[in-house]
């Protein structure tokens, strides 16, 4: 990457490439100054009316972006009733305009993207078939993805002299086969180990249901955009609730599947690869309906994702029928640690009570797992096994400092910490008594699925949210979560441990 | 474990442990000392035809024994046409036989067994119908399963102080709720780390093809008694080869599946549990026919294996179909450093032009592929992690000392190697690498399975075993491979890597 610049540089480089990015946003696309001025990460607003009431978005536009969801737009674009590039123009205005209200994307593509919506309607026309399930779809990704030909900076300044990515991610790579488009990428926090996405390349990226509020992390750039309707389906990915927790702030739907699914190859990493940690980084997606996120999900392993992929499992698709049967429910209502806010335990509690009124049951479980806290600080330690601390590496060689969330999302306990390989035996050792803990609770109480708090808050003001101990759970005993904010805050189906070949089940509790 | 021995002890303490095996032999199934004068590790004599010429089988036991593969046996009982307690009574005294003649059992217990058939019979003329898919068929498993009531000592003098087992290992849970007879445990090395099955509890297990030759290991007891026909299956473990090695050096089927598909659950193992070592070793059939190795993981992936094993994967068991059209092979014919001896070369060679006859292609892969001597190396580190060196514990633990194919059984360059934090990230993704090589070659040249030695001899002569660089090839990439001895040496089918689902597949090349 060249030399390492001065303290003095890395602002200039951030800023040069923040420029950069602003200018692929036209002309004509920009909001006015008297909208812009109410827009700061201190501004007490709501933007979510703005992308309707700016003036920007034909009707056609406004439908486009608003009436469908993904599956929708496909199913249209493949009987020809309406046109990629006009979904895809469609998508790149209203993410335009969501750019200047929570700064969510990193990467703008939007000629490209048009000239590939182009290509996929004069597909269409002359074949008379789709390119694939995806066909003409406009779909946002997180900023680690690499897009041939588009950097990937993932928000450590001193990634700003990479060159443009030499090739395709896996999943995209997937997903361009299936006729997807891309136009944006979108933001992340620094280091991708905090809540709250904000670095020093890019800026922090706000909530749009209130200005002052976290979009959440780490893929909360998609969450801000989704939640503006700048994207019919974003993809995330996850290790401690990254997926997750933006769609809770925002208010969207997502779905955190189980390790080695969807192909995670071909990445732009924040650390060190080859971690011997058992909690594997998975991809997942965001989006408006759970329809959506079964179209991704079993797009993606309709699409033999292990031929381009050596780490994904080779399990076909598969549907779980829902059981005739009333379900069984296992409920955990939170950790003393974490006490749940009133909005939240009152959605917990909305949601148990239409199960049982539903003919459901609910077994409690508070008492009878693990501490939540401990098994957090066991995942923690598990990402903190690096003896070469690389993403503390990525973030001096360019002089930037630390965003301000960093600190609130580390364990004072574990200042210091350091694994050794002794430790590391014992830490598998606990982590396989705790998926004994869950698995002998799913088995003996005959649980379909675990009903629990994905946050012990709605979205909190910037820098504020600290631990994700509800999130990370699923992630150290890779199961799959669905994550409703709003219906209900967070539901693991009964898929028992390290399954791969759950789908999304979340029918079950739809 | 009480006190630790003193060193005159531990030769006290083996030999009235092995009494105590040796007596649970009825006096009436003992072989007459004219057939036991010649019996011994320097006797370069076959004993294959001792069970048919000793007189101490009736010709019905010689047929229940001989001309029954187990799913035939299980066929038979199931209809009432034979029943259980005939049958295990036959396979209790033929492996009453095989034991005198090769040194393969640990633990007998035939008056449980004997019990356990009748209750199968009563309950087969009571109820109408058998208790599950495996209905009164004797299974034999390696020492290290757990079955409550029985000891495992796995060889280590040090073990014998410990208690009979409070409970079953998972697997034989579930093979007990399908109707299995277990009889006996096979021998295996001690630390279960070579492939000469000889400790200093039970001793040495014998090649019955001939006495002076390795009967190889780990689980070699289960070969030697299969091959004297005195299991109709054996239940084996395998991280190097441990399943494939007995199998190639007696002259038996077998197969190892991919890691996590049986549960692993509840065994004793022979080291630190724990490890953050990606390779994980697995359970797997060796038997008389391919049905049989069917039979047995389509028995255990039907029984739901995730709800008593929180470490299975939840992945339901599916049959791939051969393809119609003529099949692709890569082809690896060894490596410089173990080269092929004259026989191994031959089989291979026959094996290759075999299917080249039937119009299938080949690929070569030599010069393509990472050293499969490295390789190796890589996956002995995996193997040394444990800082505690926890099987140097057992074994100092009574004073025994090591045995002598230990010492084969180790890279030099590896002597006094201690694994860091740091050197086991670059080991991970080393084996990323090599993963990607093999996928790549699979992917590239469409190839459906890998033929290629399991072995560059047949079996050897005791304790020159070395190590097994063909066999742990599979363990490192998580493929699975079943091995014909005799008939092609090693084939892995073409099971993108870490491929669960994969059944035996193996009928591609039967």
């Amino acid at each position: 990457m060249g030399s390492i610049p001065q303290i003095s540089d890395w602002k200039v480089l951030a800023a040069s490439k923040r420029e950069a990015v602003a200018k692929k946003i036209p002309k004509q696309w920009r909001l006015s100054p008297s909208v812009l001025s109410n827009i700061s990460s201190t501004s007490p607003i709501s933007v979510l009316d703005i992308p309707r009431s700016c003036g920007l978005l034909s009707t056609q536009e406004l439908t486009l972006t608003e009436d469908y969801d993904a599956t929708a737009l496909v199913e249209a674009m493949a009987k020809g009733e309406i046109k990629s590039y006009d979904v895809t123009l469609a998508f790149c205005k209203r993410a335009a305009i969501a750019q200047q209200l929570v700064n969510c994307c990193t990467e703008i593509m939007f000629d490209e993207a048009l000239a590939r919506a182009k290509e996929c309607d004069d597909y269409l026309e002359r074949e008379g078939k789709t390119m694939g399930r995806l066909h003409g779809l406009p779909i946002s990704l997180k900023d680690s993805f690499n897009i041939k030909g588009v950097q990937t900076t993932i928000g450590y300044v001193s990634f700003i002299a990479h060159p443009p990515a030499a090739s395709n991610s896996n999943l995209v790579d997937l997903l361009f086969k299936q006729g997807a488009v891309f136009y944006v990428k979108t933001n992340i926090p620094q280091s991708m180990m905090t809540a709250d996405s904000d670095n020093n390349v890019f800026g922090r990226t706000l909530n749009p249901n209130k200005l002052t509020l976290t979009a959440g992390g780490s893929t909360g750039g998609e969450g801000a955009l989704l939640k503006l309707r700048g994207s019919p389906l974003g993809i995330a990915t996850d290790i401690a609730g990254s997926i997750r927790i933006p769609s809770l702030c925002n208010g969207v739907l997502s779905f955190k599947p189980t390790a080695s699914r969807i192909p995670f190859g071909g990445k732009v990493p924040p650390g060190r690869l080859g971690s011997p940690s058992p909690i594997l980084p998975v991809i997942g997606p965001e989006g408006h309906s759970v329809r959506d996120l079964e179209l991704f999900m079993k797009t993606a392993i309709d699409s033999d994702p292990w031929e381009c992929d050596e780490h994904t499992l080779a399990v076909p698709w598969r549907r779980v029928e829902v059981p005739k049967r009333p379900l069984r429910f296992g409920l955990i209502r939170g950790d003393p640690k974490r006490p749940l806010h009133p909005p939240v335990e009152r959605a917990l509690h909305s949601a148990a009570t239409a199960l049982k009124e539903a003919g459901h049951s609910l077994v409690l479980l508070d008492e009878k797992i693990p501490s939540l806290w401990d098994t957090a600080i066991l995942a923690w330690k598990f990402f903190l096994l690096d003896p070469k601390k690389t993403p503390v590496q990525y973030v001096n060689a360019s002089g930037e400092p630390w965003v301000s969330s960093i600190k609130t999302a580390s364990f004072s306990s574990l200042a210091g910490w350091e694994a050794t390989m002794d430790e590391l035996f014992d830490m598998n050792v606990e982590r396989s008594k705790i998926l004994k803990v869950y698995h002998d609770l799913y088995v003996e109480n005959q649980l379909d699925a675990i009903l629990m708090p994905g946050y012990q808050a709605t979205a909190v003001p910037h820098d504020t949210y600290g631990l994700p101990i509800y999130t990370v759970l699923q992630n150290l005993l890779n199961v799959s979560a669905p994550s409703y904010s709003g219906k209900i805050p967070l539901i693991w189906p009964s898929v028992p441990f390290r399954n791969p070949a759950v789908p999304p089940g979340i029918e079950a509790v739809g």
